[in-house]
């Protein structure tokens, strides 16, 4: 399965702009043979939560969804985009609550998968959004189990791991990394990708978008914890092949996903002193 | 806190020079101001898990333990040190089970904290030893919380977590690390260091012992998932600075530990389902 990721400078809230920067995207994708089309957090709208949440009218984003879907049609490949979604609750103006989620159609626009963004990161993502609390699903596509991450999600070991106890191959994290934080792709991707034996692509954005500053740095990191491609900090269409192959040679060499001791962890984490200063919970 | 690391070639089951290049280390460390040296896995007798299983005299443990105790004591300098110990078990042939075990002593050596492996890596250490079920202890070690993994353990982000949520700020791994495995040290440290904001040092083998051939390429990675020091594929004595300052700054900079969501990856692990195909216990 031949993968392409976007990486690109969003205009806020010009939704025409963003649609037409993945439109070309994906036409340059498909030319090359890719199946896929991976694009970076909330890009269609832009990322900027305090802007979005206060502008974006989102009666339409149905609309939005069905001219993505459009795009994925007339080029003929899967893609993976990130826009708001309404939650079921309603914040204290009586609006609905809006999730970050992520939706991997195929090239017939279809919907396959959707997931919700279940770690928010910093106080304007936390104002804009609610964080959501369903795993990572996984589904087929061209013969690889499939997941979706978004941004600092990937960040955290067990958001991987929940995709991979459910039979993740291929992890796709559409992202917005601030500049400075070249370690999240160049360490923790790989490592993600090589600990829980699978594929990571990570798409960011680039440049200046609100008041936000991305670096770019989008990868695609293999279950070696190799990287398979990557960008630098300006706009670039990274393409990586990722087999079901190179995943199961990893996890035959050293079975890592099989030699966890869930069980034991589980008891560890119930059994934690409540005077650990750093221990998480205890200072929420 | 000064923190030295020994990288060497042990001899398998000649403690007499395994011990001398232990107490050579300390000294130099002990000159160079460091107030802790820590060393590799199992190196006071070679790592060679069947020969070692199969010829060692286990009533000479105690003997071995006071001489690496008044190796600490003569150069006034603290020491992690890894070597066989007898579990509660016993083996098919009536003898008790053996841990794979690691001791920190203080420069009296006085033992501050023990520590048994949980992941054992490979046939024949599970022919020759049996896995261990406690978590990582935490102990103050010159201002800083200390805590204690062995080699395969620390390629787990679980048993890096374990020690972080009781309030670790320094990690100390002991390995024997095979030739090739350079994404180990190079992605998993650093990544374990940066997810869970903590120090951590590793110390490799070099060379080849028993059938084994070592890659060297011991390292401590800091908070930011950046390496303070790091050895090439011969013998070395790393020193870094430690302090708990850079684990608190990191700490502060982004909540990895405090915006955790355990009780999430609790229900998520418990409603696994069967069907995923390498979801780990499903196989086991």
């Amino acid at each position: 399965m031949l993968l392409s990721v976007l990486q690109a400078n969003a205009v806020v809230l010009d939704v025409e702009a963003n649609l037409w920067t993945i439109d070309d995207a994906a036409k340059r994708a498909a030319d090359a043979g890719a199946d896929l089309l991976l694009t970076p957090e909330l890009f269609p709208v832009g990322y900027a939560p305090l802007r979005v949440r206060a502008e974006l009218d989102p009666a339409k984003l149905p609309a939005i969804r069905e001219r993505l879907a459009d795009i994925a049609r007339r080029n003929r490949i899967g893609m993976v985009y990130s826009l708001p979604a309404e939650a079921d609750g309603y914040n204290s103006g009586g609006s609905p609550d809006w999730y970050i989620s992520a939706t991997l159609i195929d090239a017939t626009g279809a919907e396959l998968l959707t997931y919700a963004k279940v770690h928010l990161f910093g106080g304007e993502e936390r104002q804009a959004f609610v964080a959501a609390a369903q795993p990572p699903a996984v589904v087929d596509f061209h013969g690889i189990r499939t997941s979706l991450l978004i941004c600092y999600d990937i960040e955290f070991p067990e958001a991987a791991r929940a995709a991979a106890g459910r039979g993740a191959e291929l992890l796709l994290v559409p992202t917005a990394l601030s500049a400075g934080y070249d370690a999240v792709p160049q360490v923790l991707i790989r490592a993600r990708a090589l600990e829980s034996q699978l594929n990571v692509a990570y798409a960011n954005h680039c440049g200046a978008e609100d008041v936000y500053e991305f670096g770019g740095g989008s990868v695609v990191a293999g279950p070696d914890g190799g990287l398979l491609a990557q960008a630098g900090d300006t706009p670039a269409l990274l393409f990586a092949e990722t087999g079901p192959e190179a995943v199961r040679a990893a996890r035959d060499k050293v079975p890592y996903l099989r030699e966890r001791r869930p069980g034991l962890y589980r008891e560890w984490e119930e059994n934690l002193p409540r005077e650990a200063g750093d221990s998480g919970d205890s200072e929420a």
